[in-house]
């Protein structure tokens, strides 16, 4: 019996962005059976308080226990910076975020030290990110920029390099992370992978990290610590959950993720 | 005893839009009490289906009762389209939307009878403003527009004539209505009376007509219809709550309502 291993790992966020996550988990944990909830009926979180971070978070893992969930993976940037702490207390589940693997991994990356970091005004406001890095790369500076108009823009398909209104606003972002010289550069928010090229067009020679890439190392390693892994060869299944207009859903998905997807409602 | 007369006025929206039609509402019934509600735990409602934004209209309007009102305005254009049907048939109270007050407004003003609208993609989708239009103007052409990145240019304080940004994002979403030769333009959101300067130098000659505006007046008649003015000579009295973040809402919302103001917590 393989019960236990071949549960599905639970992952969550707020509406679309986790979908970047999960296009690592298929690629790196190709076996392994996924359950996907996005809380599209009270996405965007990123401007909301701690407070009610905390409560949709937990909204989010009490649906995804439902499915006998094996662990956790907080596919959103705000939830795991305003939140993971109180999960982790909460749920006695194997929880893995995007920020502390993406932070660690740029503390290993940076040559010179300076890494910035971009996402939303809650996970920048967390100090998130800057604490894990003080942590593991005391020396290294951070300069963290909120970026609260990159996801509406992403969700309207503006993130496409030529994009005059994408490049503008993301200019001005950057422009502190520029003049301080970053080598190496978080895109913390799972929306952002899809800046990627504008991005990389913007500052180039910088090393872009994703959280999603980050996060699905350690989910692997956390697995395997626990002998978690599905033994089965056979690819494994997904199925993903919304809480409101699943249309929206399937219509915009798909580019975060690079496939067709059909999205199941599960209102509150 | 005028007991019934002196109670509030309640006025929902999904955040902070709803203000500029307090705003209005100060100016024209500045005798009135007033209780507003911004549910910032759940906003932007402008993306959402049908079946939630009722959903999340009931609780504002629960909410507003418990402050004994005596009639509701819905400050909200997606609430106004996608609810105000199913809230008239629940709530026995007054209730005064700004979808309707403008629509008659335009089809009454429009000279050459091309009509734009621009909006949430809810509201525009819901075809409520073009419904109205038909009615009161059948020969009139309606170009409807939703424009998904106004609210979140706005409540990031671009608005201002010279910002690169929003007048490339209008510019694209205005030339279907510009194309058309509209001489009518419906500011179907109460973000948008931010943008009126930016709009108007877009669209010269254009009448632009704010939904805050039609909506004072007809609830100025409903009162007054129902005799429920406020026949003290006092100036009103005005609360605010917010369901999440009231030092943000304070932050951001003097920028609509053009005074400082403080939001109390109600959450659900």
């Amino acid at each position: 019996m393989n019960e236990k291993k071949s549960r599905p790992i639970g992952v969550f966020d707020s509406g679309l962005g986790g979908l970047t996550v999960v296009k690592m988990l298929l690629q790196r944990l190709p076996h392994e059976n996924i359950i996907y909830f996005g809380d599209t009926a009270r996405v965007p979180y990123g401007d909301r308080s701690k407070q009610t971070i905390i409560q949709y978070a937990k909204d989010d893992i009490d649906f995804l226990l439902t499915h006998d969930v094996k662990a956790i993976c907080i596919a959103c940037n705000t939830a795991d910076s305003m939140a993971k702490a109180e999960m982790e207390q909460r749920y006695r589940i194997p929880i893995i975020g995007v920020v502390e693997p993406a932070a660690k991994m740029a503390a290993a990356t940076s040559q010179n030290r300076k890494i910035g970091v971009i996402g939303t005004k809650a996970t920048i406001k967390s100090g998130a990110y800057a604490a894990v890095i003080a942590r593991e790369a005391p020396d290294a500076e951070v300069i963290s920029v909120p970026c609260p108009l990159l996801c509406p823009l992403v969700e309207e398909g503006r993130f496409l390099p030529g994009d005059a209104v994408v490049e503008s606003v993301l200019r001005d972002y950057l422009a502190p992370i520029k003049a301080a010289g970053a080598d190496t550069l978080i895109l913390g928010c799972t929306h952002y992978p899809l800046l990627y090229d504008v991005i990389e067009t913007l500052l180039p020679g910088v090393t872009l990290i994703s959280s999603g890439f980050a996060s699905a190392e350690t989910l692997i390693r956390t697995l395997d610590s626990l002998d978690l892994r599905n033994p089965s060869t056979d690819p494994g299944t997904i199925r993903f959950f919304v809480s409101d207009a699943p249309e929206r859903f399937a219509e915009n998905g798909g580019m975060f993720i690079g496939r067709q997807i059909t999205g199941e409602v599960n209102r509150a």
